[in-house]
């Protein structure tokens, strides 16, 4: 290990504690100036960025990473001017801090306010897109949290640039830090360091969310697959359910929102299938369907156990005839992974039924599952959906990057006789 | 190890889960009934409940166990009965399940609404006394949420006949489990289970929730110590600041929210010091105070440095002088343990500064810190005082006890073009 790690971040997690305190101090307006600030900086500091990406980009080609490796990493200037406005749009969102959740009087005359302040100081954990450096820095700044962040080796370069940018703004000094080194060990120290840091978020694949979590002394807020579903009532509206399925499918399936397993039921099966197959063919998608389902869908490739557990951010679906929206439930909660997942019917108690028993974050109702995000939620920006249940589940914006204290005022309540 | 603990506790685990399924589909009658029937089930098993106290008390006697750690085992009619009326004053509280905690509609006419759900499975983990197996039980129950209970070995009898009973009265299968063993490695082992539970929760001593903190994969929720402070600003009322402080100090020295460390303002020293030091050592309070402070309470004992981050949960009362609120919020950042904080003073600005300078819990203005708990918010009953930030913080009631779902509606709403 780098004799140096330990010390040094020990260093990072004393720093940014002393400028969240530091942060907790600032108005709305002046978070803000400084946001403004830091688009403005990254703007005036383009070319540097740009240069330092370069750098990152050969040594990744040279390493021999593949086109769509390379253009997550890749940053010109379209992708600097995105970043700077994705700062500016965060400024302009409402400031939770300071809001006011609840408030009541005690019999004694004890006023007692529940309060959203900052959660503190929050560590980000993430692989290759340089451009989480900026969205999630700003983002915990907007909410009052100092950050550590430690990002990807391919992406170093463009990474420190982009923090040395933001640096200029003019928030209060290590409210933002960046890790200079990416030593694997740097990830198992963070997770240790309880006493500086609040919360880690891990952002990337299963391994590096594992990792995290067997290590973290702190809560981890957890970003895991989407298996989601959709189950296509009796009482469905088969159109509907068409649309719906090819849209949730193939509007962008490397991605958490997409459907993986579409449930259809026994007494609509013979007339929907059919239908749903040409659509999603049409579209390339390749049908894994049980067996009751090839009696219908004879060309169809017979799934496996595997397939209804599988996540396979692409242009497959896994299809199973059931016969009650319990069988959904019972399937969904078994082998999904409780991120988002769609009834399609137009009977209101199956509803009801599957919006009490699917233990999932998102449960919707006749909508395509691609409309589970922050953005299409309207919370304006979102720093990840999260699978877990405590404290943030769902899309996450910046409600959930605060906690909350209770203050009370009195005028010498005590608890026993004085 | 016990080679078949592994195996019990994945299974209890899994049945943990399918419980959950089917609690959360219980109406708040129907859980209320369950509840109502429990405490019955313990007044109808007293004199079993006892007789295995009686055994337990044995074993503690014959290992040597002090006259306060017997008295906290120890089981009797009245405190069966207490157990029971706990019970009931649960089954009277508002169900949190269901509640919906903001609604919206989306410009595309999405409806989406955020309802409170129960969390799911949680594993409680804690000590000798044999009360917390009705009252975490009955709490998490109707919140929805199984449990799976790991007492303490002293209490091991007394646990069991407690399970027994309230396993009699109607809840669903596996709903409320006790592990019927006490192996050390049975806290390993469930810290590892997060695919079975949501949530662990341990009470007691630093070094359970240290264990449980380093090995759970799931979130832990945490009450560590109360290092409670109270300052006393140039402008606060001094016979109140007196009252304050005793009460804060002697009403019940051995818990979290008694006073650890007044801080007091340079101005008022002279004054208040001499009344204050009269009221509390007529109460048999120790002062140990800071090279300042000795100036006018000459025959103090003089503070170590470790004396500001003592717990004492004694009559022992650290004493410093400070020259500035801020200064008083820094040492209390510092030195304090995030718990309860108080500020008496007459000047709103200073409150002002305080509340949202202090990274506390509870921020107290004018009131003893003693009415930091989850009675004297009106909780009706708490599960504890959570000293994390995230999820739960402060007196946590039923309501930290649910986690939330994201419901929407809608009429066919697409991410792409149709």
């Amino acid at each position: 290990m780098n004799q140096e790690l330990p010390e040094m971040l020990e260093r990072m997690g004393r720093q940014a504690r002393a400028a969240a305190y530091q942060l907790a101090k600032l108005s709305t307006a002046e978070k803000n100036a400084i946001l403004f600030e830091m688009a403005e900086c990254l703007r005036a500091e383009q070319n540097e960025i740009i240069a330092a990406n370069v750098y990152d980009l050969t040594a990744a080609a040279s390493r021999g990473l593949s086109g769509a490796l390379l253009d997550r990493l890749h940053l010109d200037e379209a992708r600097v001017e995105a970043m700077a406005v994705g700062i500016e749009q965060i400024a302009a969102l409402p400031d939770p801090v300071g809001q006011v959740l609840e408030s009541w009087t005690r019999p004694n005359g004890l006023k007692i306010s529940q309060v959203r302040v900052p959660i503190g100081t929050i560590g980000m954990i993430y692989e290759s897109r340089p451009n989480v450096t900026a969205d999630a820095a700003a983002l915990c700044f907007k909410a009052g949290n100092a950050t550590l962040l430690r990002g990807g080796s391919e992406a170093i370069s463009s990474n420190l640039a982009i923090a040395l940018a933001l640096g200029k703004a003019g928030a209060p000094e290590h409210a933002i830090q960046l890790i200079p080194c990416t030593d694997r060990e740097s990830v198992a120290l963070m997770a240790g360091m309880d006493r500086w840091l609040d919360l880690i978020i891990p952002r990337g694949g299963k391994g590096l969310i594992e990792t995290v979590v067997s290590l973290a002394r702190m809560p981890v807020i957890k970003h895991y697959d989407g298996i989601c579903h959709l189950w296509v009532d009796e009482h469905a509206d088969l159109d509907m359910a068409v649309r719906i399925a090819v849209d949730s499918k193939i509007q962008k399936p490397g991605v958490c929102n997409a459907l993986e397993t579409m449930l259809v039921h026994a007494a609509i099966a013979p007339t929907f299938l059919p239908k749903v197959a040409a659509a999603l063919r049409g579209k390339n998608v390749e049908l894994r369907v049980c067996e009751k389902s090839i009696a219908i869908l004879t060309d169809a490739i017979l799934a496996e156990e595997d397939d209804w557990s599988a996540e396979y951010l692409d242009l497959i679906l896994s299809v199973r005839i059931l016969d009650s929206t319990e069988e959904a439930i019972d399937h969904i909660n078994h082998y999904g992974s409780h991120h988002t997942d769609v009834i399609v019917t137009e009977d209101a108690s199956m509803v009801q039924k599957f919006f009490s028993g699917v233990d999932s974050a998102c449960v919707f109702h006749n909508a395509s599952s691609r409309l589970a995000d922050g953005g299409e939620f309207g919370f304006g920006a979102e720093i990840g959906i999260s699978t877990d249940k405590l404290h943030a589940r769902g899309p996450m914006g910046l409600r959930e990057l605060t906690s909350y204290q209770y203050r009370a005022s009195g005028a010498g309540q005590l608890k026993g006789e004085p």
